[in-house]
């Protein structure tokens, strides 16, 4: 999928909404737990109620991993599952040697058919490039992360001035284009989100941490908006455990809608 | 593991040699190719022919991954057939926000039983601390790696003059310990190798990119050894494919023995 026809589908549905697919099965209900898979039967049910809301699905890779060779079989299931004209992110946080980083391209775009990964900078263009030469095919590259710990490194300073996340957002802008890189951006500060949207002004940013982690959508889109909407915005445990019992796909898709209706008043207002 | 007992096997094998287990479908034998589990069967040969030379294995995460489910099943396996007093390494350069970082924790500290795991240090402390909350367990993290691009971030200088490996060095230092924290030190400077030194003189490296990417194992002996040893040097391609036909398992012993004699030497020479 290239940037025109995300959005596309961002107008059409008017949302740019993503949901988080971390299904665990400490908090899924527990009906399903008697399920053969039911990890894959939470992120199905999960996927039907929303999937009119939301431009793109997210699983987060650890949530699978955590539970050995079974897990990665929910993944591929779950994946398989999502809409075609949907956008699908593997959130790994992957990046290592090129040769390295060339396997873990060809495990999620390839043995699975992901859209696009998240990836670390911290080892630089040779760690980056090699999931770049996939055709249609996005990398999303940290940038600038919600955590409390993304102040450690990603703030400090050079000696021209720049803190680092400036530095990683001027390299890597060249290393891609804006139809095969998206940069991910902490929604905790308004003003943070200005400064990423003045270096990249045409790239898509993701943009974990409204809701549970405490960002304002508004502040987001007010900031971080350009004229291809140019925004993925993630909620997770914020939708798919709003309901904890028998109706959590009932409860999912009233929070997914509730933001979608939020979403496409500041698509009209700061895209319009 | 803790440090006192992997520096007793670095003395009684006189060796601190790492295998890396790299295994590749495209690299194997193809007499391995007929058999229902042609990774573990490769793993299992080169185990059983270098485990007398070898101190720790490091299986690179994105090997396996790239197989899918059944690359997970082949990594668990090989896993548990690594002698137990031999030290395990995740090569998977996880690392997330605090509650996915501590998933990742649990896929390849609890799911599987590795000893160690390489983390990515760009989300920082709360990326860090959920791995190092298990017992007997160590982080492994990226300082100076030994790829091209490692210079791209890793040598920004702050405006206190410190590139940021040495920032990555000092904060990350007082997370865990010389008990459950280790750092990849890339081995293709020497006077880099003496400068991580210099700041973390007590922990143990993981040192890659010895042979096939270029460094000396006398430079990183002399400049990074210290008196518990304090290296882990790598060795992937040199060993496990030094013979690509029948005879593979034998010149991969051969290729150990090689480099265990070289560091017998530079032990007693370095750490008498």
């Amino acid at each position: 999928m290239n940037k025109a026809e995300l959005f596309q589908q961002i107008k059409r549905k008017s949302s740019f909404l993503c949901v988080g697919l971390d299904a665990d099965l400490s908090k899924i209900p527990s009906s399903l737990l008697k399920l053969e898979d039911p990890i894959f039967e939470f992120n199905k049910q999960i996927i039907d109620a929303t999937a009119d809301f939301a431009v793109a699905y997210k699983p987060n890779i650890a949530f699978y991993e955590a539970l050995g060779p079974k897990g990665w079989e929910s993944l591929q299931k779950t994946l398989e599952y999502i809409p075609s004209d949907v956008f699908t992110i593997a959130d790994a946080k992957r990046g290592d040697i090129g040769n390295t980083s060339g396997l873990y391209a060809k495990a999620f775009f390839e043995t699975m058919d992901f859209d696009s990964i998240t990836v670390a900078p911290y080892m630089g263009i040779d760690s980056v490039q090699p999931f770049l030469e996939f055709k249609n095919k996005w990398v999303i590259l940290l940038a600038l992360t919600s955590n409390g710990g993304s102040s450690d490194f990603q703030l400090i300073e050079s000696k021209s001035g720049k803190p680092l996340f400036h530095e990683v957002l001027e390299k890597s802008q060249v290393w891609g284009n804006t139809d095969n890189m998206m940069y991910v951006v902490g929604a905790t500060r308004g003003e943070l989100i200005a400064e990423v949207r003045k270096i990249v002004p045409d790239h898509f940013f993701l943009v974990p941490g409204v809701g549970a982690q405490g960002g304002s959508l508004k502040e987001v889109a007010k900031y971080g908006m350009n004229a291809s909407c140019g925004l993925l915005v993630n909620s997770s445990r914020g939708i798919i455990y709003a309901g904890k019992g028998e109706d959590f796909a009932e409860k999912a898709r009233q929070e997914a809608e509730k933001l979608q209706k939020e979403m496409a008043d500041l698509l009209e207002e700061y895209c319009g």
